[in-house]
């Protein structure tokens, strides 16, 4: 495909409309797109009624080059997106016995027969190649015709996304809808807007051949991909090269290579040096604990964490003395790291990371008004506090709290780590 | 207006196609339309391109009663919405001294001068209406044509829903595409499906002159809205009648009225009572802690809570004995009752809530798989364990998890404080 493809998509389900679900198709099928350098043009959220199904569709089709959709695949009367496209299409629906071979196949594996409704999930365009559904029964569609391509997913995201991932990806890749990459790898960053970032790499990147570079920003991060249109001329590990520069310029600002989170970062170093973690959360109440224990295999390095909202848990649990909360308030630098050094000695762990602040609405003071927050940081190698300020309503200021306290915590345990490696290998304990 | 009316919500900006921000507008619009008996029939999320707005407005203007727009009323360039949804409807824009006024007077306030650049903001259809902005520079506007509604909203939710609440509905109102309601109750129900809902309460609420009822189901609760169409034959008390005899018939599984979620239930009961309350998680990590502490004024009930992912941490911050995780293991019975004791002594509460379990995706055993989970409540009046099953991956288990914990304490304080209270009557202790 010689110009920029249109590419629209299309989620359906009334259950979005009513606001009863949200809409994480358009985000995941947006950033995957934007990964492949395609931005999409718009995103129809349309309900399960045949007449409207067929009219937005008829209306995309003659606008675009390439239509998602996602669900209406089910064996329900009310799914009823294959017929309303047949329709716009002018396609005629087939049976196709090896649907129902493998929708069999997967009722048998979870020792059921196969209800006669689920017949209607067998249909499939004439001219269309199916997409196997390891994780469900409704196979995908894939379409290629007038020019135009035209791929159908099923509504469940644990089925969507390995079918998209697997299956539909190489078909763009194929197309030219999508660059044909041969090798590829990512850099996270946080603390860097998308052209602040852009502003920093591009004199690296610029005018290396085969090269495809990429933006996608996201929850506070941003993401560099670095694409080979052709391994012989830019390979794996040019792309490393490449990376490696970037990171260097970069600077504490690369998070990592590939797309963990800030609380997986964590845990992988921790887990490298054999160090273990505890959390003590006041305004946060319990945020920066949940972004590790969404973590599976955590235990090996999280403790654990107190929430102590109260000034009186804080003295009983983190053992922070009462007079240094008279003195200094619980917001203050002082309580930060006695609530860190507290989790530590309570959790029995090496690191620990606190969060006192006021989240709003009330609580400020003249001197710490509201959004005013203290992070405390307690390791082997001494204890840190530093202030952020938050000028955001109580959910995002707690949010945002959270996000930085974890980001903090990487940089100084990346600094530190090395200044650590380094001692050691100047004390002859490691070699370098 | 006679029939349904045909309403079509496009929400504008390119971050939301890229996956950058979640398309929150459209989850609130429909919930509101919901709440008023309109199911919207699309969602169009469009570019910020002049050529796709006309496009996209003009085709919804030509199918819709009414379209509700967010976004692209800024004052920056790519904010281009004014001109292209005016070129669609062959409008003319008009600069209205009023709004400059009043954008003037809103930077007086933050103490700063007026750009220049925001006399764009300025300019308003010929034929429609302001509406005014509290909250940002920004107005929305307001347009009568061809019988049709058109209305512009800003992007920023916090501007967008007091217009909306404050200034759309009364409109929408007024010209008939939202029943004039003269007052409303609403019920909040958890543990019904929205069918087994209105299976129970339709019998009591069927052929009740002036009333009308409207269902909206989300986050596993769902919602019941009784409105009158005339208060003169069914009046504020009248509604509050047929609530009560609604909540008599759904029993435990009511909620509250109005819309408060679970954590805000349980606050409310235990401020009444003058009771505190402690929590202790394992599997979710944080999450229960956080529900409490996203409340405002929590931390007059809610003491703290212990994040005790590891069983080191059970036993040394929450006293649970080792030779009870070593018989019943960490998910059991008797270990979530500890830890809800334990919460209870640690942070001095008179309550305390836990939850322990295997959330996955490794960690079941043969009788407990992934999924099995043990709550724990702790009360003056006794303490109980509960054990729930769940089918779903990591993320869902702990969030259900969490869900599943408040919605039964809810239920235990509700029955129990009202037997506490009759005791109390039965001692002569307080007057009923």
């Amino acid at each position: 495909m010689s110009t920029t493809p249109r590419v629209e998509t299309i989620t359906l389900g009334d259950e979005l409309l009513l606001g009863i679900r949200e809409n994480d198709h358009l985000t995941y099928l947006g950033v995957e797109l934007a990964h492949h350098g395609v931005e999409p043009a718009a995103n129809l959220v349309v309900r399960d009624n045949p007449a409207d199904i067929r009219s937005f569709f008829a209306d995309s089709w003659k606008r675009s080059d390439l239509i998602i959709t996602t669900g209406g695949l089910g064996p329900t009367t009310d799914d009823l997106t294959r017929e309303a496209i047949a329709d716009a299409l002018g396609e005629t629906l087939v049976y196709d016995p090896e649907i129902e071979q493998s929708i069999r196949e997967r009722f048998e594996q979870l020792g059921k027969e196969m209800p006669e409704i689920n017949l209607r999930q067998c249909n499939r365009f004439q001219n269309s190649t199916v997409l196997s559904n390891p994780y469900g029964t409704a196979p995908g569609l894939f379409l290629e015709k007038d020019g135009k391509l035209l791929v159908m997913l099923p509504g469940p995201a644990r089925e969507m996304h390995p079918m998209f991932q697997n299956q539909v990806i190489p078909r763009l890749q194929q197309a030219g809808i999508f660059p044909e990459i041969d090798c590829y790898l990512q850099l996270r960053t946080a603390g860097l807007g998308e052209s602040a970032l852009a502003a920093l790499v591009e004199p690296l990147l610029k005018d290396v051949p085969a090269l495809v570079v990429g933006y996608c920003a996201r929850a506070g991060m941003v993401d560099l991909r670095l694409s080979s249109l052709d391994s012989e001329v830019l390979d794996n590990q040019g792309l490393q090269n490449l990376a490696d520069q970037c990171r260097e310029t970069i600077g504490e600002d690369f998070v990592c290579f590939g797309d963990l989170t800030l609380a997986e970062v964590i845990f992988r170093e921790l887990r490298t040096l054999n160090q273990t973690l505890a959390v003590a959360e006041s305004c946060t109440g319990g945020l920066v604990s949940s972004s590790f224990t969404e973590i599976a295999g955590i235990s090996k390095v999280f403790h654990g964490g107190a929430v102590c909202y109260h000034n009186d848990a804080k003295v009983q649990l983190l053992e922070v003395p009462e007079v240094m909360l008279e003195q200094h308030g619980a917001v203050s630098e002082e309580v930060a790291i006695a609530m860190a050094t507290g989790a530590c000695e309570k959790f029995g762990s090496d690191y620990g990371l606190s969060v006192t602040g006021f989240a709003g609405p009330t609580g400020g003071t003249q001197v710490l008004p509201v959004g005013s927050i203290y992070l405390g940081y307690a390791s082997p190698l001494g204890v840190w506090a530093k202030k952020i300020s938050l000028r955001g309503d109580r959910a995002s200021n707690r949010r945002r709290a959270a996000t930085a306290a974890l980001d903090w915590m990487r940089r100084k345990l990346r600094k530190y780590k090395l200044d650590e490696v380094f001692a050691a290998a100047d004390a002859g304990n490691i070699d370098l």
